[in-house]
């Protein structure tokens, strides 16, 4: 049993930043094992934005691990702020959000999530946060507020920056976190899962626990994935992103274009391979990054679309069309003596059409591109003004010129 | 009319400490009188302290003025808060008072306030703000919260010496100046009266009215009176008070007491004097300052004191007491060669008793003081250590010295 604990403790300590304490999950899990009581693992969820990528799978990954180990979800989604609306603009008395939209967004959420999490009723509990929240009265929130020191509150991080840059923060935004902490009281939380960012908020609602004279919660916070382009969170603002309910193709795509410093951190928080394996697949002695990079993606897009092939196929695929914008080694410098230039006229010019309405028809089919940008306009000019490189179909390809 | 709501201004405006803003008032009071409208004149009062004194007066005086111009008086009993606790001791969840309590500490406020205002219901309107406050739901609360700064409350005198000492400020004491203000915002108040210890508290009201789309109330300050010992703040806790519920001879008697200094402030805040006659009194060339004070004090004890002759009784009757004190200006000097010595053998030996029967039988009397003490143990020890008054009853009287 000591020896079952540990294993887990391993198995759920992996990729994660911080735990609010160790001691206490280790303790937690072994009262659950003796009297057969799955955790309560709380997840919030904001109504807001229902479009998960990669970046959210990371905590719902952790949230599944427990669940593998007999333990129970509770998803808040946190329809009641959404329905009020956050007040911070002064005068916004209008929910931002009305009720059907929040409905349509957590229901996209559980969908998405679905993919991760196990989703029968006795693995996972889902709950509304208005079912509480609007029942409080003015009485209950002194209570609430009367838990936490405004000096506490000044510490978070956000918090600290606004004062020193000037920047007010308005009354209403240290109630946010409290919100968040009073369903950790309501749901019986034992462990909050939560992104890096959370930390405060979660730790809140461990402290309020005790306030109300419960045992409080584990907190667990998951590190930021960073996006695509290597340097920034992922976010769908930000566009670097791979969304849950990207295909396999684009899945493998996108994974395929990291930065290979990305791949210790993407193996790490985004599959379950154990770690000697992602050790022997990072070391470039015994594997080539763009194998390693592909091992990676294969994985990731089979924890997404688990139907048998699609993995395999989307590399292939990659592959296929990788080579098929390889270069010829061999390719063919042309110079071109008059710049700006009709596409029509260049595509005659080259040879790479008989006549001009033959190159019409091809521009118009999609056949035509320069530097990879397709040219579907055939009255489009071209200035050449370096190397480009033309290509019509699969087959002619040249480099142009200036003359 | 116009001459009119000036000279109102300059009686309202007699002993303000502040006014946010003067222009406004004036042009309240100036529509009040062209719609005949009265104003509302609001004013908060805490059910925790039910005892009354002067310096609660000052600011009931004013409210007072306000009833005599035609105003209406808006007295808002602070039950809520009462009622659930300042939660400010962290785990204190129970009532600090319970109904019964509040309800009995805001009668003998009335009732004491009565002896001020005037009560008929037309000139003052009493309300309890639980009526409006127990109704708040969390999203009221939000919406409260979301219309002042973080960085507004810690400008607050008390909070910043707080912050700076490192002391805690529990989050819910920042709710507190939001109620009060919120009770501006129900009872559409015109004009709020405080001390000056309140200007904070009101200005969130009148910053309150604002946001809620109302016509923002003035705000009117009042100095702290100083108690009787010249230096700190009239308070029940100090002892440097005079109730409103003290007898006539009470209340002269400690008037007189009062340092001279304190006079023109007691005249200003306790009086309705003209200004004229104030300067005349406290003119030592025109009048001595024990008339000055004598004639304060008659003044004030006839303003708790209506009935006929009492603020005269009390003067005539402190006249006899002081001059019965007095000592003869022919006080014989004796010396005594013994220290320490008994009491009975003190009396005896100045041939104040004839026998030491006598002695203790005056003693036990009552009839016997030593520099104003009464001694009523005939076992008692004189120790002679310089200049002391013994007196027997109200003639025999010397002063003893060592020999």
């Amino acid at each position: 049993m000591a020896t079952d604990i540990e294993s887990a403790l391993t198995q759920l300590g992996r990729g994660v930043e911080g735990v609010f304490s160790l001691e206490e999950l280790r303790r937690k899990l072994d009262v659950s094992a003796k009297e057969g009581r799955p955790l309560r693992i709380k997840l919030g969820m904001d109504p807001t934005a229902p479009d998960l990528h990669l970046g959210h799978s990371v905590v719902l990954r952790k949230m599944r691990q427990f669940q593998d180990l007999g333990h129970t979800a509770v998803l808040i989604i946190g329809d009641y702020t959404a329905r009020i609306g956050d007040p911070t603009g002064r005068d916004t008395t209008r929910p931002v959000l009305d009720e059907a939209t929040i409905r349509r967004n957590a229901q996209t959420y559980l969908d998405q999530a679905g993919k991760i999490l196990l989703t029968d009723p006795g693995r996972l509990e889902v709950r509304w946060n208005s079912e509480w929240l609007s029942k409080l009265s003015f009485a209950d929130v002194l209570r609430l507020t009367g838990q936490v020191t405004v000096q506490q509150m000044l510490h978070r991080e956000n918090f600290k920056l606004r004062v020193e840059q000037n920047r007010e923060i308005v009354l209403s935004e240290f109630l946010y976190p409290l919100m968040q902490g009073y369903d950790s009281v309501v749901v019986r939380a034992d462990v909050e899962l939560g992104g890096t960012d959370q930390t405060f908020n979660n730790l809140i609602g461990r402290d309020l626990m005790a306030r109300y004279n419960l045992e409080r919660q584990v907190v667990m916070v998951m590190p930021i994935l960073v996006g695509l382009d290597g340097t920034e969170k992922m976010s769908k603002s930000k566009g670097n992103y791979i969304a849950i309910t990207d295909t396999p193709d684009e899945m493998f795509g996108k994974i395929m274009s990291i930065p290979d410093n990305l791949m210790p951190n993407y193996y790490q928080l985004l599959t379950d391979l154990p770690g000697d394996r992602i050790k022997s697949l990072l070391d470039p002695q015994t594997t080539h990054p763009r194998e390693a990079k592909d091992v990676l993606a294969q994985v990731i897009v089979e924890s997404f679309h688990p139907e048998p092939d699609a993995a395999h196929r989307a590399s292939a695929e990659f592959r296929r069309r990788f080579a098929e914008h390889q270069l010829p080694s061999d390719i063919e410098t042309r110079t071109v003596a008059q710049s700006p230039l009709g596409v029509v006229e260049l595509l005659h010019t080259l040879g790479f059409a008989a006549s001009n309405s033959e190159a019409r028809r091809l521009i118009e089919g999609g056949a035509v591109s320069i530097n990879d940008q397709k040219i579907s306009d055939p009255k489009a000019m071209v200035t050449v003004a370096g190397d480009q490189i033309v290509r019509v179909g699969k087959r002619r390809v040249c480099k142009i010129t200036k003359a």
